[in-house]
């Protein structure tokens, strides 16, 4: 299974965005390329200021344009993330298309980031964004694939949840900023992808000096035995990887940490 | 609150390590020590096929020094780990005592390893030992505490229900090996304190080349923002650190992971 990661750098203009993964999906046509995975909110900068303005409803322009890359390219399109407008609701919406650009998944982020660190990050997503209500898992002919936004990936009963519907590599458009990016984003992979023992692939955007937001980029691909494979920097670049699934069920036999769980003690669920 | 994380070098003679665990406390008595924590198996080497022979009923000769140390110094001790003979079980389990010499808590190692990895570490515990049932988490006068012991801190979901006891440390007496070590340690003591905002405290035996298992060492302590603020090497060493317990609440005030958890979605608990 061959994944391509693109960081990349996002500009105001939401169609040249969009043009913009056509031309490099384009220029990586002769890699037998499975999958394509773009980073969170990818069309506008990340700034919860302009998510209404760049909003639009499942099915509209930019769906319809995410839709066709994958059909004409042949691929399963993992679309980072969009803002996704539903009646008076914006949402941070990921969807997923398969080979034939049918709609095969959307998840809309379910934990909103609102921090305020004193001499650091300020943000609020919650003035703006509404929060989805469902942990995503969808199917590909190589297996089942977990799919979260971002702050979604801090909760570790999200990704338990992932991997006992059977997901075997967890998805994860994100936007890790300049504070919590150096401290956290790799350690978050890494212990998330051990923990589990699964593939976990982080998509980011690439730092772009032009928008008000500063990504810390870093987009990687982590073992089941949570160990970095492969690693971007900062710059708008592309990773392309063969995941070999087999390593999961071998890395689950070797050290059976999931069958290892006291299910008599605790188990992750719904809420009565 | 001031703690001292021995990294001891453990001897194959039980009595002997018993000694230096006081040799070295008593080495530190003029510097105001609130509480001192052992390593995993600190009076014998980790090996499962000598636990049977070191075992001891609670409240004989080694919980007896034990308690006594604790009251001699006026300190909390977290006695690392022992094998526990109960009727015809074993047990890993890690005793508490307070400043008076009472035991305040008991933890029974509720996750055994078992690994099996080919030109690696093999290595089965529950051929040897039994399971603990319950989470551990004491009081002091400095706030909660939880305890597990090494592999039961591979499991997000203990330190979860840990924390939600209200737990703002979490102590962890524990001895990866020259495997798992290098691989995992750092990013495992880390992440859970980054996800819980807790502070993570890894005591591990110094690596002694005289006894058959090689102990990782590497002790370390790491704020809730997930920093490792010490760390050892692997030899015979001691952190002594002050612990604000203060940047537990700034943390979570900042970055409010905790409470923004989807309880409507997903709870870790008891099985029905």
């Amino acid at each position: 299974m061959r994944i391509a990661a693109l960081q990349l750098e996002v500009s105001l203009n939401k169609k040249e965005n969009l043009n913009r993964v056509d031309q490099i999906i384009d220029k990586i046509k002769g890699c037998s390329i499975d999958m394509v995975i773009l980073p969170e909110m990818f069309i506008c900068p990340y700034q919860t200021n302009v998510f209404e303005k760049y909003a639009e409803y499942e099915g509209e322009d930019t769906w319809k344009a995410l839709s066709k890359i994958a059909s004409e390219n042949n691929i399963y399109l993992v679309s980072g993330s969009v803002p996704e407008r539903d009646g008076n609701h914006i949402y941070n919406t990921s969807y997923v298309f398969d080979r034939n650009g049918k709609q095969i998944a959307k998840h809309r982020k379910m934990h909103l980031f609102d921090i305020n660190i004193p001499d650091g990050q300020n943000f609020k997503e919650s003035e703006v964004l509404s929060v989805g209500y469902k942990p995503t898992v969808f199917n590909t002919e190589f297996g089942k694939i977990g799919l979260c936004i971002c702050y979604d990936f801090r909760f570790p009963e999200l990704s338990r949840i992932m991997v006992d519907q059977g997901a075997k590599i967890i998805i994860v458009p994100a936007a890790f900023n300049m504070t919590t990016g150096p401290s956290h984003w790799d350690i978050l992979f890494r212990t998330r992808a051990l923990d589990n023992q699964v593939y976990t692939i982080g998509v980011a955007p690439a730092r772009n000096p032009d928008t008000g937001y500063s990504s810390w980029g870093h987009s990687l691909v982590v073992s089941p035995w949570g160990k970095i494979l492969h690693q971007l920097n900062h710059l708008e670049d592309i990773i392309i990887t063969d995941i070999d699934l087999e390593l999961v069920t071998k890395v689950r036999s070797q050290l059976p940490l999931l069958s290892h769980r006291r299910f008599d003690i605790y188990t992750v669920s719904k809420p009565l």
